[in-house]
């Protein structure tokens, strides 16, 4: 049994990857077919001895493919997300377009496994910092009931695509080599800075980014009322994000249950020996399947709180990865059709 | 009207910006001793077109000193301040040796002028986050009363002294030159990495400097029941630290009563036009008076709650230029004896 899998969006920095861990995890591949803008069509795109030219994303791209990871940015999802199930193609996106829609299930594959059973056609893969906060934070909610929590993240460029990386690579050059910083991506220089602004800004002063974490976590880990505020911040980082979380619970908890808790978890590693100087950390974290959980100690605000911290690779765990892993999922459950 | 003025520590990154700002800001200087180890004995260090040579830190040292900053390490502290004060000269001190200490005032001279006026002989600087976080949460506390806060930091390598920002520059460079980083300050990579390890851990899974935020904030602010949970992260910035925090007030919050009650605060400065992009980063902080404070909107986690974001320059509001407004509080107040 084998797939024809689609990639739309195949010459991002998340397109990349997908190629990548589609060969690296032996997805059973029939045809890969790589798709992407007109600008990018005819181009040649390689992995290992393999390599395939890039064809221009149409409606009629998507006939005779079981399954495509839509990568390409809200607007080319919308545009054609209908149309390639229309086609009989079940779609996994990578955009924020259809989170929300109840219709689409928002899938970590660790986490709510099951709600991939309902779904219509698409299937939506989550926002980055949530997917990697969550990886902390749903094996203590099973553990302890969560309530609410608060989550400060530290960015990496890779979340902006290729251009970040670009633009991180060429500022930090620059710099050493006394050239001048370009900034085309972010509105700031982002080498040796912090930018607290990722994503649009909303008219009560969160970013579109920070609202993510609280809706995305609500419906993935089931928990209507859960309260979260979240401050997101770009990092001169390359590609892995952390995230400083305060949470809150409905029992009370020990921070050694809570190591046993993450330690049980798939998808999850506990790093927390602090007397060896050993936590989770970017560059660790980078081309990492796992996330790294660790700094885990009793809040000191709330009654029945945890604090911790998460870093996880942006652009596997965050992105290209776990979209993989629903369609992994949707295979073992006999749910792809070929 | 003019006094005799030592700092012990002058070679250190905080000891040259102290002899900088001494001079920026008009101190009345008589005589300016500098004080430093053994090692650095007899060399000359300048400024403008004054140079001094450095003298070897001794109990004899301290004679005929009206005020000495010590800026030397919490050890030479200890071995020191008495020796100081027996001697008549009134240390300000920006090590953590005393300032638990009840008899020791704990100042920010925008929030607790009036402590100076009972010391005895030593008056303490604080750690370089609490002083940042509280530009941004003390004008919160006074228009809507403090409960509790929730504080991520983002600390730049400066708060580890001229070493700290050697490291970065070197890593930085190798990076980008293909050479070898070198680690000697911190125990990982700090270049394109984050290290969420400041100071020596405790057994609760704290570190020091977490702990110092809500020590030191309780003192400063005068709110003995004060709840903060902090997570101390280093990250790749050269020298202005940035917190993001989420704190609880007694009363029911506005954001506009919020940025009106930062605005009318001296030491801060609201940055607070996300429309626009504007918000406090490290670059904008850096080798800057007040403390910027943004990102302020409704928490979604408290009732009566605040999330803001502050950056401010770790050598400056965060040590030196703090120390010194001590200084010229105690001159203004006349409690300085020339």
């Amino acid at each position: 049994m084998a797939y024809n899998v689609g990639i739309l969006g195949a010459t991002g920095a998340v397109g990349q990857e997908i190629i990548r861990l589609l060969h690296e995890r032996e997805f059973p591949i029939a045809e890969l077919r790589l798709l992407a803008s007109a600008r990018s069509a005819g181009k040649t795109q390689s992995f290992g001895d393999k390599s395939w030219t890039i064809q221009e994303a149409t409606p009629e791209s998507f006939a005779g493919l079981d399954v495509c990871i839509f990568s390409a940015g809200g607007d080319q999802s919308k545009l054609f997300a209908a149309e390639a199930v229309k086609r009989g193609c079940i779609v996994v996106d990578n955009s924020s377009a259809f989170r929300q829609d109840p219709n689409v299930p928002l899938v970590i594959p660790e986490i709510n496994p099951d709600s991939v059973d309902n779904h219509q056609g698409i299937l939506a893969n989550p926002n980055c910092s949530t997917a990697i906060s969550l990886m902390g934070l749903y094996p203590l909610h099973k553990a302890f009931g969560l309530k609410s929590f608060i989550a400060s993240t530290y960015q990496a460029v890779s979340g902006s695509g290729a251009g970040g990386l670009i633009e991180l690579d060429q500022q930090a050059h620059a710099w050493a080599e006394g050239g001048e910083m370009k900034q085309e991506v972010y509105p700031h220089q982002i080498a040796f800075n912090l930018i607290p602004h990722v994503d649009k800004f909303l008219d009560d002063g969160y970013t579109k980014e920070e609202m993510k974490m609280l809706n995305e976590g609500r419906k993935i880990m089931g928990i209507d009322d859960l309260r979260v505020t979240c401050t997101c911040v770009r990092v001169p980082v390359f590609r892995a994000h952390s995230i400083s979380i305060s949470a809150e619970f409905e029992k009370p908890v020990t921070v050694e249950a809570a190591r046993e808790a993450v330690r049980n978890f798939e998808g999850a590693e506990l790093v927390d020996n602090p007397a060896n100087a050993e936590y989770p950390m970017p560059l660790n974290y980078s081309e990492v399947v796992p996330c790294g959980v660790g700094r885990i100690r009793k809040d000191l605000v709330f009654d029945n709180g945890l604090a911790l911290w998460v870093t996880g690779d942006q652009l596997w765990k965050g992105a290209a990865l776990n979209a993989i892993q629903i369609a992994e999922l949707l295979h073992k459950k006999g749910k792809l059709s070929s």
